[in-house]
C-alpha cells in the first residue's frame, strides 16, 4: 500500500493479500457449495466466516492506515489533517455499517 | 440448493452463483489493488461493498431457507421443528456477529 | 409477546424485559461517563457492549418469533406463509444492516 | 469528552448526550412494547433503530477521538503514538464486531 514504504509496510501487504486469496478461495468454495446442492445452513456458516475474514483485513488496512497516513497528516495539521480524518471516519462508517 | 427442487429454487441458485461470482471477481480486484499499492481509503471501500455483497447473498439463502426447510420443518412439528428453528437461529447469529 | 402465550412465552417476555432494562441502564451510564468527561474509548468500550445487548435481545426476539409466528404461518400455508417468511426476512435484514 | 475543551468540543459532548437519551428513551419504549404484548417484528424494527442510533453515537465519539486524542499522539510520535493507534484499532474492532 501506498504509505507503507518500509519492510514494515511490505509485510502488512504481504499479509493482507495473503488474507484476501484466502478468501477468494472460501467464496469460491461457497460458489462450489451452492451449485452442488448444499445444505443452505451450511452454506451460510462459509458466507459468515467469509464475512469475518473481510473484516479482518478491513480492521489490518484501517490499523495500518492510523499508523501512516493518519499520523502523517496530524503533523501537516489544519486543513489537511481534519480531511485526512473525516475521510477515515467516513470509511469507518461504511465499515460499521456493511 | 438442497431444498430448492422446483423452477423457483433453481433462480435462486442461478442468483446466488451469479452474486458469489461477482463477489469472487471484487475481491480479486481488492488483492490486486493493494498489490499495486492502492490508496487504503479505497481499497477500505471496495472491501465495505465486498462484505455489503456476501451479506446480500446470505440474506436471500436466508430468505429461501426459511421458505423452504423451516416451514417444511414446521409441518412435522414437535421435536424436528424445535431442532430447524434452533440451526437457523444461531446461523442467523453468526450472521448478525459476523 | 402476542404469539408467546405459554408459561415459556411468559419466560422469554421476563427475559427480555430484564435485558431491556439492563441496556438501558447501561445508556444511562454512558451518558453519565460523556458528563463527565470519560475517555472517548473507554466510552466508546461500553457504547459496543450496550450494542451487543441490544443485539442478543434481537435474537432472542428472532428465535421466538420463528417458534411461533412463523410455524404457525408454515401450517397456514400459501400467500399467509409467503408473507410471513417475506416480514422476517426483511426484519433480520434490518438487523444485519444495523 | 476529556480532549473536546474548547467550544467545539462542548457542542460534541452535548449532540452525544442529547443523542444517547433520545436511545435510552427508545430502550424504554421497546420494553414498554415487550411488556404491552406488541408483535414481535414491531419491537424487532425497533431494536434495529435502537441499535443503528448507538452506532451513529459510536461513530461521532471515533471521529473526534481521531481528531484530537489521535492527532496529539502522532505530534508525540514514536511509541505514544502507537500506543494510541492500538488502542484505537481495538476500540474500532469491538465496534465493527458488535
Amino acid at each position: 500500500m501506498r504509505t507503507a514504504t518500509g519492510a514494515d509496510g511490505e509485510a502488512v501487504t504481504r499479509q493482507v493479500v495473503n488474507r484476501l486469496r484466502r478468501v477468494e478461495g472460501q467464496v469460491r468454495g461457497i460458489t462450489r457449495m451452492v451449485e452442488e446442492d448444499a445444505y443452505c445452513i451450511d452454506v451460510l456458516t462459509q458466507v459468515s466466516a467469509a464475512s469475518r475474514a473481510l473484516q479482518g483485513v478491513a480492521l489490518i488496512l484501517l490499523d495500518d492506515h492510523m499508523q501512516h497516513c493518519l499520523t502523517e497528516a496530524s503533523r501537516a495539521g489544519g486543513a489537511i489533517q481534519a480531511d485526512k480524518v473525516r475521510e477515515a471516519s467516513q470509511a469507518i462508517a461504511r465499515l460499521v455499517q456493511s
